[in-house]
């Protein structure tokens, strides 16, 4: 069982992600910055992780508070909120883990309780993020196996497993309970530049738990599916806008592109805290531009020249038409998703 | 101006592809079974600018040869032409260029021709090969000009430059051709796993000459296609079919889609060299499958885990439907290309 992030009494030990496949090392972070810098840097990254990060990291702020007050406390949890909320903009979970910690903090001053109770109840809520997680990610890969044939090779792009959640994975969640269903399953990995998380996470983890796994560059995709040798396609989400829309890591709109002109089923699988109602389309979600030497650097060699331009933004969004189903924890939603997906949060 | 091979008393010089950009090196290949690897190991890639290498390599076997007849300088001759026409599977202008130089050896032979007066021949029609490579490239780049904007961003996949063929290129060289009629040209080249010819020669050549260049990973070309960021597309070609089907580097396919999900013209420039009117569609083209280290390794760094599964095809093919244009050295060819690719060779 892979430990991306845990709780201890020391601090948040996270694996680090950045040095995966090679090294498998687990460092402590001991401050609400500590984890804020974990979270841009990568060391942890996928949008449920992320949240998870997120939740620590404030229960972490608010545990080390030196405030006497719960008013002075409240001040504490604000700037540690604030920080946190500022790491990366577009995975929605990281916004939602702010704004549960937020309420359960007022719920629980407003209610009396004394500082020592009010940081208590905030490490609860966060371990009860993080163990709902692992629960909403076993029910979404259930509801997700369904979909799959008894034989199938599913295409995944970036890493949507146990290392992007706190544990299971969303789309190899659904891999997972495939497995456990008693399926055949063979996973092609994209590679997913520019941070290589298809080569060095998904294909790790996949190898760790005996799934066969065939690791492609993500300009392969399509030859794959045009050749016949992929039946579908099952990715993770960092932000799905009311109407459907999908922004997932750079790269998954070609890959829906490419499966929706060979006709094979294109799903995404989250978290209902991965979808923003709040949001009507694609459009407007935010996407992160990251910095440039994650594209012109691979383990601190240069592969390009200088005096050239470089973007390297991290996300694209997929338009809904290309979307086959989006399965969640409470359910799977299909078009129209205005409809489907307002309805899972009933 | 770029050397990218160059016939010497010495053997045959090459610029070395796989060190630059950070590395620009000139070794001679002294034997025609080194110049037959340096064809299989990439140190010249490129559909014509390998066609080139290859009437080289083999005017330098029939340079070396002991024979003392012309019957044994034809056995000689026919030894490195099937060595050299074992490199690479894909790029029909290597065959191409194999049969022109035994119709031209057999042409001289049987006109009488002393050995060595067979041997300069030869040597002169690796010399023409390349000069008419360059004069190609200039044709193709004026008609293909033609096609585009007067302010015109770019995306071209791979290396179809300077470097892939004699000089000034296909794809590039319609981009060069577009600089010198005035008009304002941006690229933005895809990086092209896994051998990173757009990262590393694409970037280094446009930069050399001064035109300005965005370097993108392939995963991300759609997202800048969709946010009305590219007006065209123009790649090259490994091989065309009669129908108009593409060979080219892996990942042109996936270009292709999303250039046609987002109404922008994808252009393929190639010389006639190229076409391969006894294919009729794309299925019949060989496709490579390349070493997998390619994928696993960048610059010799291992980034992916051991025990799972690498593919590494090389090439793909794009339908005919998705092209808008073949841009050759004897004009721009349209749909339906089964008449109008056969019409250009009359």
């Amino acid at each position: 069982m892979i430990k991306t992030i845990e709780w201890t009494d020391e601090g948040v030990v996270m694996i680090d992600q950045r040095r995966l496949p090679s090294e498998e090392l687990y460092p402590v972070f001991t401050t609400y910055d500590e984890v804020a810098v974990a979270i841009e840097e990568m060391v942890i990254r996928g949008a449920p992780a992320i949240g998870v990060a997120a939740a620590m990291g404030i229960a972490l702020g608010a545990k080390q508070s030196a405030a006497s007050t719960p008013d002075e406390l409240e001040s504490d949890f604000n700037q540690a909120c604030d920080r946190i909320a500022k790491t990366r903009p577009t995975a929605v979970n990281l916004f939602w883990a702010v704004k549960r910690m937020g309420e359960v903090f007022r719920a629980v001053k407003q209610s009396g309780a004394s500082i020592e109770a009010i940081q208590n109840r905030l490490i609860k809520e966060a371990l009860n993020i993080h163990e709902e997680d692992i629960e909403s990610n076993k029910r979404m890969g259930r509801y997700g196996a369904q979909l799959l044939p008894q034989d199938v090779t599913i295409l995944t792009h970036c890493n949507a497993g146990a290392l992007a959640t706190a544990g299971y994975g969303t789309a190899l969640g659904v891999v997972r309970a495939a497995v456990e269903a008693g399926k055949t399953v063979n996973v092609i990995a994209d590679e997913t530049r520019p941070f290589l998380q298809g080569a060095r996470l998904t294909a790790w983890e996949l190898a760790k738990d005996d799934i066969p796994v065939t690791l492609i560059t993500d300009n392969m995709a399509g030859h794959f599916m045009k050749s016949g040798q992929i039946n579908c396609v099952v990715v993770g989400a960092d932000r799905i806008a009311a109407n459907g829309d999908v922004a997932n890591k750079i790269g998954t709109y070609m890959v829906a592109l490419a499966a929706h002109a060979n006709n094979i089923p294109f799903y995404v699988a989250a978290p209902l805290s991965t979808i923003d109602l709040e949001l009507k389309s694609g459009d407007e979600i935010p996407i992160e531009n990251r910095v440039i030497t994650e594209v012109t650097h691979i383990r601190g060699q240069q592969i390009s020249p200088d005096g050239i331009q470089v973007a390297n933004p991290a996300f694209d969004v997929t338009p809904h038409r290309y979307i086959a189903a989006i399965i969640t924890d409470a359910g799977v939603a299909r078009a129209p998703y205005e409809e489907s997906l307002k309805a899972l949060f009933k």
